[in-house]
């Protein structure tokens, strides 16, 4: 990593190595060596174990992101009619492939860029971070149209179930976060000596707000499998372990792990050796 | 917290030093002061803000965790006809009953204890979360018999559903937690020094893998819940928000706000300030 390429090369050297070195308690007044960075240190402690950790992580993560959405354009061409804006049956399919899209796949990789890209700038990652979740948008406004045109050509009522319940929130927490997001750590770079405190102060909020949009995420999107397989297959069919069921239920079980690993990755301290700051808790 | 009956009490000063300020990056060596305690830092770094801050987790958590398991009786006695061994459709009552209170309010509070037990000994924190496990067990025995016999006098199919395999998991992570736990943090204990290794690197994997199963369980109980709203409602009356709907509704959506709260609480360091060992982080 490149720290001159850091998203705040003018700041004050003692505030550079409160971000590089945050972990460290301040139960004793040891300075730490001018010249000797929190990054250099991490390159160095990065041992086997660390490194079978992170392409562990990265690999598999990335491999359930990518599952999660392959499945379930499968589920949808094989199971469920594919897509059609003509048919209210079909432009429901668009529903579950668009927010898989948005809410896990892009939101995952981009929480995961962190994780992943331990090699670029500070600045690179956010932007990429931000590019993810600018690609997530469409998906999850369009994936809500795709629901609420289709259940109004069938009449069917909205926002009734914990699933829709937990869509609306999860949709206002990602509206919240993209913002506040943008706003925190990117345009006020612009003057980023002045806002260093407060984007600062952000970062955990942010990262914890994000880590529980995506859980929640996760939360409306095991519901809406459930409600899909009973009303849908039907309970009775649904019971004898069909084909459809068995497919679903393993979507789900991905997101699952999904919620486990992704959360995980992100909060893990860079070497199990030192208890590093998160990766998450950068500016 | 006093240190004189910290579960280690013969360990080298170095060893202790180790677990008492585990966040301090090994950048440079200098030596930690010989007689200030981590625990000592801590309550003269412990702000305001962090004061108010532990309050609003603990009180609310607490609430929450209450909250779910009384508003999971009212829903059973007041919508579900109560309780009974005699009647499968009341026998199945139990279910839901027994596993959110060992799942999620014996679970909830056990792992709530490191955040709620600043004054206590380890030891006794450790005792006490043996203990709360320990009654979640017969819960969650309980419970699981609770709906297997109802099911096999209804002639239902079992773990067809996701709730189910989800359940299966839970129980599995849960069973392997326990006995992981019993052993490495209370038996092991019968020879410390040998086993501090051993055991300090058991404490993040049985953290992790313990909000792991609790956001696991939190998870089947929210795919449960969706279960039974649609079959035992029905889709046509649950989509005219009846009161039922919404109190089932209410209880997933505490389920969900504790899904964040409890690990944040957990996970969450000591001070906002100084970027503090975690409280799951001690042995």
């Amino acid at each position: 990593m490149d720290n001159s390429v850091s998203p705040m090369p003018e700041a004050p050297l003692a505030m550079m190595e409160v971000e590089k070195t945050p972990s460290s308690t301040p139960m004793h007044d040891c300075p730490p060596p001018p010249d000797k960075r929190y990054d250099d240190d991490e390159k160095s402690t990065w041992q086997c174990g660390s490194w079978c950790e992170y392409i562990f992580v990265v690999v598999t993560s990335s491999i359930l992101l990518l599952s999660a959405i392959v499945m379930t354009v499968f589920w949808v061409i094989f199971y469920r009619q594919g897509y059609s804006l003509e048919d209210p049956g079909k432009e429901f399919n668009f529903h579950p492939t668009l927010m898989i899209a948005g809410y896990i796949t892009f939101a995952g990789f981009s929480v995961l860029l962190y994780r992943i890209c331990r090699c670029c700038s500070n600045l690179i990652v956010k932007l990429c971070h931000t590019f993810f979740h600018a690609c997530a948008i469409p998906c999850i406004v369009l994936g809500f149209l795709a629901v609420f045109d289709s259940k109004n050509q069938t009449a069917t009522p909205h926002f009734y179930s914990l699933h829709s319940w937990l869509g609306l929130i999860c949709m206002g927490l990602f509206a919240f976060q993209f913002v506040i997001g943008f706003f925190s750590f990117l345009v006020l770079l612009c003057c980023e000596n002045a806002t260093y405190k407060f984007r600062s102060t952000m970062v955990p909020i942010h990262a914890s707000v994000g880590v529980a949009t995506f859980m929640l995420a996760i939360g409306a999107a095991i519901t809406g499998f459930t409600e899909k397989a009973l009303n849908d297959i039907g309970r009775d069919t649904y019971s004898t372990m069909v084909e459809e069921g068995i497919i679903i239920n393993s979507i789900a079980i991905i997101l699952i792990a999904l919620g486990i690993l992704v959360p995980f990755a992100v909060r893990r301290t860079n070497s199990p050796a030192s208890f590093k700051v998160y990766v998450t808790e950068t500016i």
